[in-house]
């Protein structure tokens, strides 16, 4: 019943735009030439389309970083990409073995191939049979193929896209997959950019040498990304796992020169299907961490501002934008205060995991961990706040003294988080391009594989 | 800056609905034929205009009750009317001066007026001068008005499409408002259906019996319901101040009831506009009740069921639904466990409030009291949950009593919450009918009205 009445909705969208055209009109003649027309669109293609999905960024997220980027010197709320771009939601539910509330794994098979599977899926359905991807489908029809994360990219996003796994933790197994697994004979990502040298250059397989010895550009540094060109494949891996936060790395907004490097890469007649991740909005969800949270929105959003002029200008680029799901329960506001504050963040230009590492590795006296904290998140502690930060055991786990200043942030900004998992709350849908249209509405997460599927016929 | 982008947004919008049309075609005649179609279509307007505002109801809310109301008999996951009708999302952020997070006056007033103000204020602006409400500009246009909502009609919501007030807590002065206040020597509102009857028949003054002196139809319960007439006025209040919860009112479907009895009275050759408020979302929210939450969302989707086939009969009406901001930071799964499951739910007959009042005054041991509780949930507690059971202090606070069962049902449930308020985050739109196309995408919660009153010229 369920996909019955997703489709009603879908049409109801489609009726809805036909309505603009046709309801109203006395003249059958012309009703008959415009749905020809809109016929013709609805069989009309892009040339290129960007996949972009922002791990964990529930609607609280995109919510929250109108807020934080708000200028403070006009008197009005400016609108953000994701306000310009907001088309539709999206429900996020894994196969019904694994309840309500899905993992990256299982949403990342739903938006890659359009089918629900079980939590920790790689490309693959219920009965672990691998399921074919729009990725793989662009790559058969002849279109260069790519993707840039700030994960490890074996992550589950952009494994998902690429691989077949039953469960997303076999990294290594996953890294052999793209190098192993071949499209008509071809690798099946051209261009590969994000973290994860510990998963391709390992003791008993060198898989990144394995690219090199069939032609693949390799590069460790970002410093290297003008160094690429389209003559040939290209793998980047920036980091040993994922890369580190976006506020602690050395190039800031790495998502987006990443995107300009691949979108550089794989332009051509052909066209081509690329797949980013904002993969650590997720990461800061899970560690309860607004902080990094609003910096990885940072990152994505100069990414964004970059793409509305890339897209401008390839007005035959779709592009498709969502998230697999939310994490961390963020809410803006907590404890019965009507009251979010993010501007304290804006002063805040180190990661708490680096503040921590710091202290551990420099510090030892109370006084001047607690005159090192202040400084770092530029404003003066509570009483109380002072005496916990005073009474830290800094031989704890790193988690813990980590919470510390969490929730110290998180008292100044009057954030709420009630899990460090992910909740089942629809995602927004965000979509520019030609085939915008087809994303509007409520859709089921499978919906929207679906309808890129139907554009890559 | 703000203002020019969300415009931009809904060009772009209609930009994207046009292209449906255009941009393909190779046929200029056409193309005028198609704009000029498109033109009329855009200045049609509505008969009547029915705006639904869920009081408190995040996206949260709207996913949650998916979830809730699915069937378990088929293998698929059922689309509600939220699904099908969901077209758009609002930020809800008050004037400048309160903040990011809105109470309900304040949102109440931007939906009504299309104005930011601060929150409290009813139907005024920032100076706490009276902005003029889209209700009010039906009646001038000679449309007739209704409201039928669950909270007392004096409540922040109706009262901004009503009445002007510097502060929301001043029912009597509102009560005074509905009457007092004329349009062409009209009265505002011709149905008013809800609770109030604190705030309307007073010692030193009843409102409703001026009312009556006037001519307006007069009722107290839902069984009179039936017998009003559209030969003149109506005000029907059933209960002293709030309806009963759902779960306890007499008609669990009481806002369907008062729905249909309001488009029975408000249908005329002029058109209506009609506010319905499912008002106790809101309040299930602030009490970080799921169990209530479900409930009051259930009575609100049962008029939806009805709304469907009355606005198919009557396709010149339009419905705009919405809520004016999210309440308790709901989350659905929390401490770390990918779990959320509603159906424990249905078994539960009462809402917590109830249950509480039935122990104070009923039940005197604690055997008896942890027989009942398990009794009214449906469900075996913990040992944990048994003891602190037992152990429950009757001549506590209400709200502390509540709250012992309400986390039993949490932890069932596995359902998370942040605070006892409101939060910030965007809310979404749900439209169907003439117009419906103009709430598509991202809006400010101030353009729902401008909409509107385009609609209303």
């Amino acid at each position: 019943m369920h996909i019955g009445l997703v489709k009603l909705a879908t049409l109801g969208m489609t009726a809805l735009t036909l309505s603009a055209c046709v309801i109203i009109t006395p003249d059958i003649k012309v009703e008959r030439e415009i749905e020809t027309h809109v016929e013709k669109h609805a069989t009309s293609t892009p040339k290129n389309i960007i996949m972009i999905v922002a791990d964990g960024m529930g609607p609280a997220y995109t919510t929250a970083y109108r807020y934080y980027s708000d200028n403070p010197n006009t008197s009005q709320i400016e609108a953000t990409i994701f306000d310009q771009w907001h088309i539709g939601n999206a429900s996020t539910y894994p196969a019904s073995e694994s309840g309500i509330v899905t993992d990256s794994a299982a949403s990342a098979t739903a938006l890659a191939a359009g089918i629900k599977s079980y939590n920790g899926a790689i490309g693959v359905d219920v009965n672990r049979q691998p399921v074919t991807s729009v990725m793989h489908r662009a790559k058969v029809k002849g279109m260069k193929t790519g993707l840039a994360v700030t994960s490890q990219i074996v992550h589950a996003t952009p494994a998902a896209y690429v691989a077949h796994n039953e469960s997303r933790k076999n990294y290594n197994a996953i890294a052999d997959s793209f190098f192993d697994d071949r499209i008509n004979g071809q690798h099946k990502v051209d261009v590969m950019l994000g973290g994860g040298t510990d998963y391709f250059i390992r003791d008993e397989r060198n898989v990144s040498q394995l690219f090199i010895d069939q032609g693949y550009q390799y590069i460790d540094s970002y410093a290297q990304l003008s160094t690429l060109n389209n003559d040939a494949g290209a793998l980047g891996l920036f980091a040993p796992s994922g890369l580190p936060w976006a506020l602690d790395d050395t190039d800031s907004s790495r998502l987006r020169s990443m995107a300009q490097t691949a979108t550089r890469l794989l332009d051509n007649d052909q066209g081509y299907f690329l797949l980013l991740e904002a993969s650590q909005v997720d990461w800061a969800g899970h560690g309860r961490d607004i902080n990094s949270a609003m910096a990885e929105m940072q990152d994505l959003h100069t990414m964004l501002e970059w793409l509305v002029d890339y897209q401008a200008q390839h007005p035959d680029t779709l592009v498709v934008m969502t998230a697999d799901h939310s994490t961390g329960g963020l809410t803006l506001a907590a404890n019965g205060e009507y009251r979010w504050e993010p501007a304290p963040l804006h002063a805040i230009n180190t990661s708490v995991t680096a503040m921590i590492r710091h202290l551990i590795d420099n510090v030892d006296e109370a006084a001047f961990r607690l005159a090192y904290i202040e400084a770092q998140l530029g404003f003066t502690l509570t009483q109380a706040e002072q005496e916990t930060v005073l009474a830290m055991d800094m031989t704890a786990k790193t988690r813990a003294l980590e919470d510390v200043i969490k929730r110290i942030i998180d008292r100044k900004t009057n954030t709420g988080w009630t899990t460090w998992g992910h909740t089942a709350v629809d995602v927004q849908v965000f979509a520019v391009g030609p085939g915008a249209e087809r994303f509007a509405g409520h859709q089921d997460n499978t919906d929207i594989a679906k309808r890129i599927f139907e554009l890559l016929e």
